[in-house]
């Protein structure tokens, strides 16, 4: 666990962060939410500093709040605190405005500046303070996903920032075998880890085929071009009502302009790039597009114990914020960063999962059920912040996030 | 009707009017839109600009609009100039940013002055200059009530502006009593009028009395004490589903704090101010008060011929956005300004009723089915605005306007 | 007001024609409610009995129901009597049978019969029972349009009853001028009627002219193969939207097979009729086809003055239940019966109405908002219940009611 | 795999027991569907009759359906036999009347005989058919829990069936510890089973304990009285959300009169038995009880190795149909019957699922999402229709089947 001086050094070089992915923002963009999944920028820029005052200052006695009225405002959901106002309307709020919100970040930032000055005195606070930086890190992903919402709907769509991205075809694409055994998955040791990735425990698995990379643009124009949203048969019943009820009928930000495509990216709209990894698509286009590949989605203890011991590399977000990119090596690759894999399984607690104490419990716990797990982070996902074990979840028609698919097979 | 320079120096005055109203904003409060009947700041004063642009600039040959995709993110309900942005989305638009919709003003005013300036080049577009800068006054008022519901739902309640009010006891009430007699309603004559107050005509009147001023929050509090709002048979039956499913207790914005009611007001939350006129009611809410009172509420033909020939004086927004006063004068006072008074009248055609030809004849018409009546301007109504003949009107469940109650009676 | 034994016998002839309605019934008819504006055949069975036992038999010391819990499950909207089952559900009931909803009706015509074989106890109940009488009728004409809904979105559109209708061609259609003047509407005098056609009054009338026929099923066809459903200019704002969001392209029950019409009639499905009058079209539509005719819907009072002093003939229901027919002499005519027809009139009150005292106040007085006026009868209706100061009501998106259109122009 | 005469009878009981069923109801009572998970009896008569038809008897070329239009009137869920009537609409047909589906019936009863009685025509029709025995039983489940909701939400609340059960208590609770081990779950050999029990495969099972029996109602009554339905760190965050949005206070079912609970049961409302298994819960609920006791829920596979080689005894259909009776034997019981067992596990593909091939694989494998596994069986399933490896499904809200809870525990 890291301490005093390195630890003041990581919270500052992670706030920082954070704001300076702020940077090309107008004030109006820090207001808006597009739809109730996202949340406005300043939201986010709030909340982090609320869970810090939250957890850790206000359980000193020397700490004064900024603004009492914070706590009901940027609550998210944690109703061992208090009460939160409506999520869905984070967007309606002029105020605190963006120059408030700055403002309350460098109050708690002086709070905690002092405090990590006296190590000394920070006893249990240090694994709440871990989990803050770790839990900041989060919102800077969601900040990423949420601006490009935000700007990929407006009709407008401005670019989050000007790319530019050369151009490379992706490696050769391959099935890489594992062979059956009962392994181990799961979190061990005293590195930071969330809850639900503990405890480390035993899973049985049969002979199994990984693709070498994520699903590129290309092969998922052919799902397209067969047909594929038009075939009930490829589809989870639920998904093909959700898909037929928005009229999917192509990922998220995908536009047909005189029969091309152009996809709405971090950089603006741009011709769509055949061999990115496709992103943007929800677990039902995931799981149709495997089944008519004649494949199935890797369950996560099949992604983690082929992902485990590798180096945590690939395209994350200390690259500067920028769309997954076609993968560059053959073999085995992509399992971290560029996109968020869909796996095959349920968002549940391990065997033997022991929330954290208190309203902290309420940070994953309470959300093990009706979501899909997500593994190996994305081109939005700061590099400290993945690992092997890291579970992700999102419901299965979230479609926003960088979330994409690798196929598997049973071998 | 106004020509040439006199036109040219309303217009700018108008124009500048509509910012004025804005110079207390921050960024943020543009941008904002707490609910799908009101709109950002900054989509107002865009579609203000826009209706110049549409109807008076586009229809010239050398005329350059600024950026090609405001005719569609900021026609309001125009299907006759082409498809329209999602209303209740225009609070989700972060871009374009204030900065760049003051611009757009300014493109416009640049044209229209060139074109205001050589008024021999006018021809038919003078009147619907005319009808822009009422339709632009139109927006001042929608602007101030939709500010105040961005403001007033907000947890924080910022005010619009600061606020100094002379406290006042409201003169003692009386009724006013009408002969009966078939009377003529509705402009006649040249002077600018909307479509929908044409044409002039006969109406059977029987004998009727008046309040003589509107009702005051002290007296609307005695229904409320009186249990008004669990008593159905109070209620027009959709009124009572309306007011059990929103859980309304009180007028919006009004707030029980210990036992003390408080009201959301432009200058910040106060306490409710007894003498003033009860506003932010439904016409549910005004229809189960008069029925409580054992009166009803005037039809909009007795209302028009009690205010006909009538000075327009009373509390308008040329004041200063201020919420309603108490009534000065003894007598039948406050028929113009102050609040919108709830008529019992539908918002039907007239006898004989042409709305304007092309699209501008979607302006009114199209939105007589299914709303009420009011009459008389409130607080936030510019005075060269409003008439004796004008007829604004809402859906029985609006209440975010400045809406407010007058008595009848049979006589 | 007709008393003792003459009411008695027409008490009984209501109450057999009533049931004689339901004779072509299949026990399961009595059950289902395919949406939530209509009822099922037992609910109205069972609904006028409760009526009569609430409002007359339960004023009475001697009376002894046959079920308590019949008192909520049979109220259908008097919150002055107690609460109700809810509306939308009162088609998932299978309880209590149709044997036992018939025993309902045998408990209170015995009790009712009782009462009024001693016409000298009666009092005050004459106008109650009058009251339920007219109720009952209603609710026949109900009973017919329900169930008409319900086999009609019926897959397999089964014949209410089968009939055979000697065909005719229309009528030749006129227009019928009538004269400018200050004229009264309502009812006045001591025969029946209902509260809402009361008081008589004033109205003063431009001049105008009214179509001789209800527009018939070809005259229609045209607005549809004119484009009709595809054009926003010709409907109000409200309709237009309606119209998109259910997917409205023709009268309700009408189906194009192949390119040719057929439309669900009580006899079952059939090429539609050209020369009978169009029917099961909202207010929305009625008011664009007149638009596109250049024409407008009549308002109540036009309509009334036209209809006043004709004899209540044309085709209702006493003829044995059958959609409407072809219009049959030439000059105004079909005002009652075949179709009821939409009026430009809101439902209102006219000046100086009462409701009636107490829980019966809620019979029609508190629909008085958002809902249109229907004029005439149509042939659901008994013959007994129509006349010229009938005010019917709907809100203007229904459209299950045997309801057509008359056009009216200034003239 | 059963053969011919064998196959025939068993053909001929299964469809008797369906039909045995129904002998309690009035006609209307086929008709009804009170909530869209429910369908009416008449329904679940026709449908596992189209499940014959179209699966067996439509593949041949001497079959003549009885009427055309029940293809699409009774496909339940089937897109690769074609379209669906809406299901949320079942209950607002009154055609075909019961009287018709019971010809139905009868129509596909002969044919099926004669297609029986000729053992050597069969061909691959065999296991079609045993699969449509099996069908019919599930229905026979869904037939008892439909009506007893249809009943259960009548304010009149009528029995199924008049019952008399003996009272007995429960026998005492205990912790049966199982050890850790690398099991096998799943369905081998020839006999019948879903294709979502299969492939048998390897788990990797930590040390766990299982309650020796179903929770009881007075142990439920325990965490009620004990705030559970008002302390949010108790429930899953949806499952807290759901529970205040129906305002959920106690299991369906269940109403306290003056204090004292009473339960709607198929033998009408009664005083809750306090030693009965509590049922009529969601998975949210199951899981909120458990937390509250320290506990959780057992996974399926852990069930599954519980149950495995123990013969099907307990509380089922075939004893006539009856709600769950209070344990009888101390130990581990109450394993099969009574009430289904919400698990822990999410209803997903066991590693190497293949669905049956065409329309049939629609059956189960498309309904993997969202729901979660319920184990054991209840006293609605037929006793021939369960097994250790039977996999039943629910998504977590569902509460109106006779689903309990039995807990689990690390060990």
């Amino acid at each position: 666990m890291m301490e005093g001086p390195a630890l003041l050094e990581r919270y500052l070089d992670i706030r920082r962060a954070t704001e300076r992915l702020c940077e090309p923002l107008a004030v109006e963009d820090y207001v808006v939410q597009a739809m109730p999944d996202v949340s406005p920028a300043k939201w986010h820029l709030a909340h982090v500093s609320w869970f810090f005052e939250t957890f850790v200052l206000r359980q000193r006695a020397d700490y004064r709040p900024l603004d009492e009225r914070h706590a009901v405002l940027f609550n998210s959901y944690y109703n061992g605190v208090g009460p939160q106002f409506s999520r869905a309307a984070r967007g309606t709020l002029s105020r605190p405005t963006v120059t408030e919100v700055f403002a309350y970040r460098a109050h708690v930032d002086k709070a905690m500046t002092t405090l990590l000055e006296h190590a000394d005195r920070l006893g249990p606070a240090t694994p709440v303070i871990e989990l803050g930086l770790h839990h900041e890190q989060q919102h800077q992903e969601l900040l990423v996903t949420d601006l490009k919402h935000n700007f990929g709907v407006n009709p407008l769509q401005p670019a989050y920032r000007a790319r530019s991205r050369p151009r490379r075809a992706a490696a050769p694409h391959s099935l890489v075998a594992f062979e059956a055994g009962v392994v181990e998955i799961g979190h061990a040791g005293t590195d930071f880890a969330f809850d639900n990735e503990r405890p480390r425990h035993r899973v049985a698995l049969a002979p199994y085929a990984l693709g070498s990379h994520l699903v590129t643009n290309a092969e998922y124009l052919e799902f397209i071009d067969a047909g594929g949203y038009q075939r009930p048969d490829l589809w989870l019943s639920e998904g093909w009502r959700i898909a037929r009820e928005r009229d999917w009928q192509a990922p998220l930000y995908w536009e047909a302009i005189d029969g091309a495509w152009r996809a709405y990216t971090l950089g603006g709209a741009a011709p769509l790039e055949l061999d990115a990894p496709v992103v943007h698509v929800s677990y039902y286009e995931a799981d149709a597009y495997a089944r008519w590949r004649g494949a199935r989605l890797p369950t996560e203890a099949e992604w983690e114990h082929a992902a485990s011991g590798r180096p945590v590399d690939g395209h994350l977000l200390d690259d500067d914020p920028d769309d997954p990119r076609p993968a560059a090596a053959a073999g085995l690759s992509q399992l971290f960063g560029d996109a968020w894999e869909w796996t095959a399984s349920a968002y549940l607690p391990y065997p033997g999962f022991r929330p954290l104490a208190g309203a902290l419990g309420e940070y994953n716990g309470k959300f093990m059920v009706n979501q899909m797990v997500l593994r190996g982070g994305s081109c939005a996902t700061p590099r400290s912040h993945i690992r092997a074990t890291y579970r992700n979840f999102f419901p299965p028609d979230a479609r926003w996030q960088f979330s994409g698919i690798r196929l598997a097979q049973d071998s």
